[in-house]
């Protein structure tokens, strides 16, 4: 009889469940919303829920642990979760609320954590050691593998390198700083440049698609107007992932991983983020650090997180 | 009979080698001159020759190991320094040549990184898990520990914080690069810019301090000038530490280590580094990341190489 383990990522808007084997291959899964507004109680409930039913399709007594994957600020240590603000929870101890519902032995990590080890393990970083994971969405963030080891700092924080400030004094950012990689690459960070140079009069077919109304210009349309060779778009482009690239172009000298595997809605993008950033790399980084590393597209996606906690469950117990 | 372990510290201009106990009791201690333009046969044997005399000062088969630091690249898994320009080195063997002459397990490790691990085990990073070190120096390196482990790499490379791009299109840098932390804030930029600066001319007691020759300026005249309120030194400084200090906030939020020891020669200037960096970190990294940090001077200054290689050879021999 084979052994399995349990993976749970809790996010803000879906809670995903799954259940793979040795080898990650998935035995079971499911999805359910969060309906993070209904409280706390209602959502510790709703993940108790979709692991019995998960649970429910192997026989009893194969699934050997369980892993679960949150926003951060948390202390895998402990296992709380100290401040989810798109879950409206503080210092909830998860870990010990399914140990004792379950009887199983229960980690919690990073959500972005568990998505870079996912991919790492399972994904488009497998087989390599020193790995970076990012994820350039609405925000950036990342997580690092070193020594096949996560990298988690002293309060499991490592990996905010959507917050390195390659432009002092540069657009202002979410986080307060000025010039972070977030604030210059991010889908909200074009979003925004676009939108502002829209409503300076530039000239661009973005405005065709979105009707004129520039408020719901997103990085989609960017891309989509770069696609169709719109000037604007591509320089929209052409800036924002210069800068990525000189970011990335840091992480490789200081990290020199062999991957680094880019998730994330804007890394949907593809040819037009992969290649102007390793073109940026050229230029930008050691060239012997550059050459031979693979910068590619996360292929998990949805389940980088849940294939992630299963690698890490698994590792654990076998340690 | 207490176990013994030999570091050597292999440099440009000086051979320093140490033996050390389990608690890094300094036991014996020797320095010679490399005089690398001897070639690399006289410098092996010069490496040789101080080894046995080391070794003549303790019971024999009390050295259990013996560990060398020296300038990368170079491939720690095969023992070989592949080239290190100083030393006029190409391709050389290093561990196969010593375990043959002493019949001892041998270690290799890049300099910056042994330096790291003497200043965490043994120095101004005791204790800490997470720990970044840096020399700035005529250049700026670095090596990093993270979940108590040398960060290495794919190729041994990691750790190459100096040449962190944070103004894209700024300074040209030794490496080819634009806007490295190099080429602002190492001591050979501060002299850079102050010689350009004097040039230009601009008034400054640096000029006195050198006795009119702007070309002998060095970053020490520059320190010694800002310690005398001189206008154009202070501002140099505020420069140059302001890029150092948006460097360690990246870093900071990349690895969130407990402890950053800084070494090297314009470390020396102690608080007008340390108080500017400090400075700029209260805005320009996440603070939460930065409470709690302890940014401190190295403290085992030339034996950090030799140190280090006695804790990593003790550590290799005991796991």
């Amino acid at each position: 009889m084979g052994e399995y383990y349990l993976g749970i990522d809790l996010g803000g808007t879906k809670i995903a469940g799954l259940i793979g084997d040795e080898q990650g291959k998935i035995i079971a899964e499911k999805t359910i919303p969060t309906l993070a507004e209904e409280g706390v109680e209602p959502v510790i409930n709703r993940i108790k829920n979709i692991i019995l039913e998960l649970m429910g399709e192997v026989t009893p007594g194969q699934v050997k642990g369980i892993g679960l994957c949150a926003p951060g600020p948390l202390n895998i240590k402990t296992g709380e979760v100290m401040h989810a603000p798109n879950l409206k929870w503080k210092n909830v101890q998860i870990v010990g609320i399914l140990e004792k519902e379950f009887g199983l032995p229960v980690i919690l990590e990073n959500d972005a954590n568990a998505a870079g080890y996912g991919e790492c393990i399972y994904g488009a970083g497998k087989g390599a050691v020193n790995m970076l994971y990012m994820t350039v969405s609405t925000g950036i963030g990342g997580g690092i593998i070193a020594n096949g080891e996560l990298v988690y700092g002293r309060d499991y924080c490592a990996g905010e390198v959507g917050h390195m400030i390659v432009l002092p004094g540069g657009p202002l950012c979410g986080c307060g700083q000025h010039g972070c990689i977030e604030a210059l690459a991010s889908g909200t960070a074009i979003a925004r440049t676009a939108r502002k140079r829209l409503e300076d009069g530039e000239q661009s077919i973005i405005s065709d698609l979105v009707k004129g109304d520039i408020n719901t210009v997103t990085s989609r349309e960017v891309a989509e107007a770069a696609r169709q060779g719109d000037q604007l778009a591509v320089s929209l482009l052409d800036e924002a992932f210069f800068y990525l690239g000189i970011a990335i172009g840091n992480l490789i000298n200081i990290l020199n991983p062999e991957t680094i595997v880019i998730g994330g809605g804007v890394a949907k993008m593809g040819d037009l983020l992969f290649d102007r950033v390793s073109r940026v790399l050229q230029d930008h980084a050691f060239p012997h650090m550059v050459k031979g590393v693979s910068i590619v597209p996360a292929v998990l996606a949805g389940r980088a997180g849940t294939m992630g906690m299963v690698a890490l469950v698994r590792k654990r117990l076998n340690s």
